[in-house]
């Protein structure tokens, strides 16, 4: 396979992915950038300057292709920062990369952990937690948890259905959980103790990306009194902000409906929530009431 | 078919409607009523007070089949009250209660025009009107201002999807229209310049029960700043309050999720948009803005 083909691939894959999380992918844009790696390195007349404007080249491609996702670009961006002190030969360049690029892998799997950690805290035994779609983070909390017990109220995120994922996960960790369709959010937040979402990006203002309907979610559990937690590491923050964002819109295919004169699909997957709806926001350093 | 059966199938297939609007089911039901009058009729021996009696049981019957929908009960209650009248000879009974359900249900027809006519008055050429869920009295008033022309926002309303007959009907109208997932509300409520529901209920304290996502969307366009109004004939004005109220809860079967231990699937139908998130109430007789 030639780098091209390579990268085009992985390319493909990320833009198709529907399911994982944003820190997850992230992570995986990582690994595709030591496989890339490997592939121009078994070119053995490639020169260190090459690898480095390659690799930087795919990197920037894999952050721009899916813009609501602050993690891809955050985690991408630190490997390229230091492509500026690749070592003079090939093969110490490559492994250089390797060590650099699982190094920030790692950095990022143990900041979720250390959200989970501060997320417990917040937890009493018996509290139910309502979630919104799926997040890695989330479902790290909720291992965390699920020995006080708790019971958990999950929507089943149109039209990609998340929520069918998380709630595997939830049964196999004999969380008691509560499955309802996205428009009964309102019905049900009322019988949650906190609301705890993921996110894609946290925005400078303190506003939050992330799977549509988070929005509603928050409107609904601010009018129940229903506290409304943002979890996520810092590489999900950004220097955006909500006026130059990108929402990512899908296949309108995914709605199901029989194409019809005079009627457009839309499939926007992401929404911003504004700060004003949100009570904290739990990173791996702490939780901060305010964003900003 | 003996009357008993005849009973048992309308039942059946009241409960089992998952697309009809309320007001649309509740001259159905006068139908059913008739039908069974008929075949109660059919019965040489029957007493006119045997036909008072079961005819009022039927009607109690149906009137208690689908309890978050008040036409049901209102336009049945008519009836029932009329059954005091009944002539003396059966055959006269039977023509009594037909040609008064027959009035009931034109009453009925008449009111939903009028409320299209009221609900014109607020439209503007080119406005976008947003809906959620599928009502005859919001079709009606598409047909009413189609030539304006105005724009449409649907939503597809999992699990039953009844977004889909709205478009249907839409695009025959040549109405240009956007549709979108239940959890893209937020998203998209900031397009339009008004929403528009229909109503299963209109409780006494003027909050009003619809198809669930409907107090979603009235937060959002409160949040946006869009108006909300409710349109609908009086007789789904209800005595009951939001305490005593059911809201009807359908087959879990419908969100499609396979069975899995310690997940609960809950699939309600309505909810409740309390009346400070509604600007107002259209009816055939006027636009209320404060509903007590």
């Amino acid at each position: 396979m030639t780098a091209q083909d390579f990268a085009q691939q992985a390319l493909q894959e990320l833009e198709a992915d529907r399911h994982s999380g944003a820190s997850q992918l992230a992570r995986r844009c990582l690994g595709w950038v030591v496989g890339y790696v490997r592939v121009l390195g078994a070119v053995p007349t490639s020169t260190v300057d090459q690898l480095r404007s390659q690799v930087t080249g795919f990197a920037k491609q894999l952050q721009s292709a899916r813009p609501s996702m602050a993690p891809i670009h955050n985690l991408l961006q630190q490997l390229i920062d230091l492509l500026n002190n690749l070592p003079p030969t090939l093969g110490d360049a490559i492994s250089y990369i390797e060590e650099q690029a699982e190094y920030i892998v790692e950095q990022s799997e143990q900041a979720v952990l250390r959200v989970a950690a501060q997320a417990r805290g917040l937890i009493k035994p018996q509290d139910v937690i309502f979630t919104h779609s799926i997040s890695s983070t989330i479902l790290e909390i909720f291992r965390r948890v699920a020995d006080l017990p708790v019971k958990a109220i999950v929507t089943e995120s149109r039209p990609g259905n998340e929520g069918r994922l998380l709630v595997e996960q939830l049964s196999s960790l004999a969380i008691t959980t509560t499955y309802i369709t996205d428009a009964q959010m309102g019905l049900f937040v009322g019988q949650s103790d906190i609301v705890l979402v993921g996110a894609d990006s946290v925005l400078k203002d303190g506003s939050v990306i992330n799977k549509a309907g988070t929005y509603l979610l928050a409107l609904a559990a601010r009018d129940t009194g229903v506290p409304f937690y943002v979890c996520c590491e810092s590489h999900k923050w950004s220097e955006k902000t909500p006026v130059n964002i990108e929402l990512e819109e899908k296949d309108s295919e995914e709605l199901g409906l029989t194409p019809l004169p005079s009627i457009t699909v839309h499939n926007v997957y992401f929404d911003v929530t504004p700060s004003r709806l949100i009570s904290g926001y739990i990173s791996e350093n702490d939780i901060k009431k305010s964003f900003t």
